[in-house]
C-alpha cells in the first residue's frame, strides 16, 4: 500500500489533457496496489458532469509486453457485461501512455467497498461473478501463459534456499517438498479460460451483495478456470488474517460458481489440490517477497506463513470440504 | 504518506450511519498525511444526489484534548467564508467519535489539486488566502500556544544531540546554537490570530490560480500572523525539493497577503528573523523525526538539511528579499 512516485499537479493535469475526459479537479494518491502507484483523479468529464477515474502507475513487475493484454482484457470483460472497469483510451486511441519512462493507463472508476469479513450472501456472489467472468473472457482470444503456475512457483520457493526459509519461519522449508509433491500430482487438461489468479477480497468491490468490481487483473493469464476458483475459495474462506476455516464462505462460494457454470467431474475432483496449489502460490511469492523486501521499504510484508496454515487445512480438510 | 489502520468496508459503513450523510459507495484509503490515516469516502449523500467526504483517524501526535479546537476552528472558518473544509458533525452533533479507541472525524470534501512547482500568480493567491484566513480567525475566540515555538523547537534540537545529528549530516549539530542566537532575537508583541503554521503547498488546494481549500490545520495556535507569513515564504519561495530560491514567487507570496492585509512596519521589519525561525522549526521537526522514525516504518524521511540551506540562505540574504 503505497504511493512510490510523486506526480505533481501540473504534470497530472499534462497527462489528462491527452485524454477526452475534461479538466483535473481533484487528485488523490490512494494506498492500493503493491506494485504499482494508483491516484483516484476528479475531473470536469468528458460531458462536463463530472467523472472519477483511476490512475494507475506501473512501477515494478509488470512486463510492458503484457500491459496491452491486461488493458485489453479490461475492455473486453467490461463490453460482455462483467463488473470490471474499462479502459480509458487517450485521444490517439491508446490504452497506456509514458510518463518520465513509466507506462500509465487511466482505468475507469467503480463504486463499491471491499469487504473485510465476507457473508455467505457475498461469498455467493463473488462465486457467480467469478464465473461470469470466466464466461465473459472465452471470446478474448488472446494468450497470456501462467507465469506462476505451480511448477513456478516450487522453483520459487526452492530458490529462496534453506536458511532464508527458516529465518522466516522454521516450519517454512518442508513446505519445499510438498510443493514438489503437489506438481508430480498437478492434473492437466482441465478446461481453460482467462482466470483472474489473484481474485482477494480487495480486488472485489461490494455494494450490499452485488459485485460492483473486479480489479487488479495484473495476474490474469490462461489456466484451469477451476484453479480460479480455488484461488478465490483459499483467499476467501478463512477469518480474516487467520487460518480458522469459515466453511458457510467456501460453500457459499462454489455454490454461486455453479449456479453460472457447473464444473465438470474432473475439475471438482480436483479442487482439493487445486486448493493446496493455490497456497503454495502466496506461500512462494509472499516468501520471495519477505526475502527480497528490505526492512525500511514503504509496504507491508505479508507473512507467508498465514498460507502455509490454510495449505495444511486443504492437506488435510480438502476431501470434505470440496465433497 | 501512508495508511496506518486497516478500516474494513463493515467498520466504514457502520461509522458513516452515525452521520446524516446518506450509505457508502465507495472508500479508499488515501496517501496524505504523516501523522493520520485518510479515506476519501464516496456517499449517496444527505439528498441522494451523492456527496464525498474525507475521513480522518487520528493516530499520533495530536493531543485529543485539542481536537474539538481545531475542528471548531474549521467550522469558523468555513462559515467566515474562508476556503477551508468545515468539519461533518454526528447525527448527535459531536465533531469527532471513536473507532476501536482513535478518534476519527469526517470532513468536508474540497476539490483541487497541490501544485507541485507554483507560479507567481498561484502564489499571490495563496497569499491573500492566508492573510483571509487571518482575518477570519480573528473572531474565533479560542486560544492554543504554539507547542512549536523557537523555543520548543531549539530544545528539540538541541535534545536530539550533537552526535545524532552529526550522523544525519556533519553540519547539522552547529545550527542548535544557531537557534539559540535567533531565539534572543526573537521578537515579542507582533500582532497575533489563529495561525495555520504549516502552509505547504500539500495543504493548499489549487484549481488554476484559485485557493479551492486550505486544509490540515492540526498545528493551528494562537501566534503572530507574520510568523506564519514567514513559514509559508519559507515553503513555497524555492525550487521543489531544492534550495534555489524563487525571488518571484516569494515577492508575489507577500503582495498577495498584502492585498488583503497590510503588514505593520515591526512585522515588515521582523520577517527576515521570522522566516529563519521557520526554518528552525522543520529543522528540528524533521531532525526528531528522522532519530525517531526507525527505517523500516512505512513512512519517508524527509531531510532536516533542506532547511538547513533555506535557513542559510535567509540568513544571509533576508534583509534584500523582504526588502
Amino acid at each position: 500500500m503505497a504511493v512510490y512516485t510523486h506526480l505533481p499537479a501540473e504534470a497530472l493535469a499534462a497527462l489528462i489533457a491527452q485524454y477526452d475526459v475534461g479538466r483535473l479537479v481533484s487528485a488523490k494518491g490512494i494506498a492500493e496496489g503493491v506494485s504499482n502507484s494508483n491516484w483516484l483523479l476528479e475531473t470536469t468529464g468528458p460531458g462536463g458532469r463530472g467523472a472519477r477515474y483511476i490512475l494507475t502507475m506501473y512501477e515494478r513487475r509488470i512486463d510492458l509486453a503484457d500491459l496491452p493484454y491486461f488493458l485489453d482484457l479490461l475492455d473486453h470483460l467490461s463490453s460482455a457485461g462483467a463488473p470490471v472497469p474499462r479502459t480509458i483510451h487517450d485521444r490517439l486511441g491508446k490504452s497506456f501512455r509514458l510518463v518520465d519512462g513509466k507506462a500509465v493507463a487511466l482505468i475507469e472508476f467503480l463504486p463499491g467497498v471491499s469487504v473485510g469479513r465476507p457473508t455467505p450472501a457475498q461469498a455467493r456472489a463473488v462465486g457467480a461473478a467469478l464465473a461470469r467472468m470466466h464466461l465473459a473472457a472465452q471470446g478474448f482470444g488472446r494468450h497470456r501463459g501462467n507465469t506462476l503456475d505451480p511448477a513456478a512457483n516450487v522453483a520459487t520457493l526452492a530458490r529462496c534456499g534453506e536458511a532464508a526459509l527458516s529465518r522466516i519461519d522454521p516450519a517454512l522449508p518442508v513446505w519445499v517438498g510438498k510443493g514438489q509433491g503437489l506438481l508430480r500430482q498437478w492434473p492437466a487438461e482441465l478446461p481453460q479460460s482467462v482466470i483472474h489468479s489473484d481474485l482477494f477480497p480487495d480486488n472485489v468491490l461490494m455494494l450490499d451483495d452485488h459485485v460492483t468490481g473486479m480489479i487488479d487483473f495484473y495476474f490474469a493469464c490462461t489456466d484451469a478456470m477451476a484453479y480460479d476458483l480455488a484461488v478465490t475459495h483459499a483467499a476467501w474462506s478463512f477469518e480474516p488474517g487467520g487460518d480458522s476455516f469459515r466453511p458457510e464462505i467456501g460453500t457459499a462460494l462454489v455454490q454461486g460458481y455453479l449456479s453460472v457454470r457447473p464444473l465438470k467431474e474432473e475439475e471438482l475432483a480436483a479442487l482439493p489440490l487445486l486448493a493446496q496449489g493455490a497456497c503454495l502460490r502466496f506461500v512462494a511469492s509472499r516468501a520471495e517477497d519477505w526475502i527480497d523486501t528490505p526492512p525500511d521499504a514503504h509496504v507491508m510484508r505479508k507473512d507467508p506463513m498465514d498460507f502455509v496454515r490454510r495449505w495444511d487445512f486443504y492437506a488435510e480438510h480438502a476431501a470434505s470440504v470440496f465433497a
